[in-house]
């Protein structure tokens, strides 16, 4: 890509914006909703207790399939993560909570996932992403930045064979993501690329995105990893994860559906 | 149960509150977030186009895997969707959105999805629910209230076939579950059973939820489904979904699994 165009795409992406009908320019919901950006650089300043905590009741109070509350959530500070891990909560955040999806407890309760592994694990993850973004949404409202994490740091399902096993995780157990939280140390970060709404939404039957939308889109991703990554590229972070997709998936296989046995 | 349990349970449920401490007490979003309850009944009052598109806009700027965007939102009126499925939307709600994980983009794009079914599902479905989670608590904020289907109303991926077929859906597209809207009737939902905080996080090794407090939430889930359904019973709901489950889970692995060869 020629330095004009490359110029031209950064502009592009500093210069997107949430939609907000002017009608809805005083709600501060939603502003917070609209504006919230992943963070991945954090201030010193550590997290109270009392935010965390209202932060987790948020993950407890998510919505789920039939009320299962399919999730657990390991929590951590920089000590505790330390001590688990061996290394720093990635970005260098104050807090984690690793989002895990947990069907122990209903069947526990019930013999209503008798050998579905695939139902089984779908409702998890569904359920526990649901709280994973509840917290992440009480965080950004009151002033505290995210990111959620599912490599950097083996923190998530990329991880899951490595997680099982440091974790100690009985079958039934799916590790998704970890939420890092902490004040952010900018608040001006621009909006990553996104697809206009038409090209992600349908009206009756299904219809495919066109192309060229599609291609205006990877470009813009390619041009915003090198301003913020200049001696990387975007094509050799997909490689990173093309070559590590085989392996995380024969992890998976083992965790979601290797269960079926052993539970 | 007996009848004395059974209302001292009720009113257990009856008296469930989020745990808001009094610093928070003034911050509207903490209550938006933390009083949201599922809705399954609506005013016959309509939502308006532009709070619809506010809704979607919050779930096309959720967060996503490395911004992928795995996502496609079907949006539906109360007549598209009587055209589409032959029926009204569940519950009496106005307004629909099926959420639906979604690889085309990306797999047009790259060729970063190889062979590797489970992982390509479980991104999208990660991010899909946590665009569900965000246009939730967007119509929230604006008063709107909802409710997440996986089954009601062959709404999500407890009916994957059907929805496959009847939307025309090419490979690499999973449904997921439907978020219905509408103004709703009341007020003032009770929260359904919740497990403290306490039986659902860890700090360090994963620990397990005591036998007990599991007995205890099922024991309310029972008598909480009794109270509003007083013909009906939990079990009986929980064998409905037993008998469904093998062949919901039949279904899941042809569309998540039997790609392979198709994409």
């Amino acid at each position: 890509m020629g330095l004009c165009s490359f110029i031209r795409k950064v502009r592009q992406i500093r210069t997107q914006q949430p939609n907000i009908p002017t009608t809805f320019g005083e709600n501060q919901l939603v502003h917070t909703i609209l504006r919230r950006r992943s963070v991945r650089k954090f201030l010193e300043h550590d997290i109270e207790d009392e935010e965390m905590a209202l932060i987790l009741e948020a993950g407890r109070l998510a919505p789920s399939t039939v009320n299962m509350q399919t999730w657990s959530f390991g929590v951590f500070t920089e000590r505790t993560w330390r001590e688990t891990f061996g290394r720093s909560i990635p970005y260098g955040a104050k807090r984690a909570v690793m989002v895990l999806g947990d069907i122990t407890r209903i069947k526990e309760a019930t013999d209503i996932f008798p050998d579905v592994p695939l139902i089984a694990y779908t409702v998890s993850m569904i359920n526990a992403s649901l709280a994973a973004m509840n917290m992440t949404v009480m965080a950004e409202g009151l002033g505290i930045g995210t990111v959620m994490l599912s490599d950097t740091g083996k923190t998530g399902f990329f991880s899951a064979a490595y997680l099982k096993k440091t974790l100690q995780l009985p079958p039934g157990i799916y590790p998704l993501m970890t939420v890092v939280f902490g004040y952010p140390a900018s608040r001006n970060l621009p909006m990553p690329p996104k697809f206009n709404i038409e090209d992600i939404t349908f009206c009756g039957l299904y219809k495919k995105t066109e192309r060229a939308k599609i291609r205006a889109w990877f470009s813009l991703m390619e041009a915003g990893y090198k301003a913020s990554n200049p001696f990387s590229s975007f094509k050799s972070k997909l490689k990173y994860y093309r070559d590590n997709l085989n392996r995380a998936e024969r992890e998976l296989e083992d965790v979601v559906l290797g269960e079926r046995e052993k539970m």
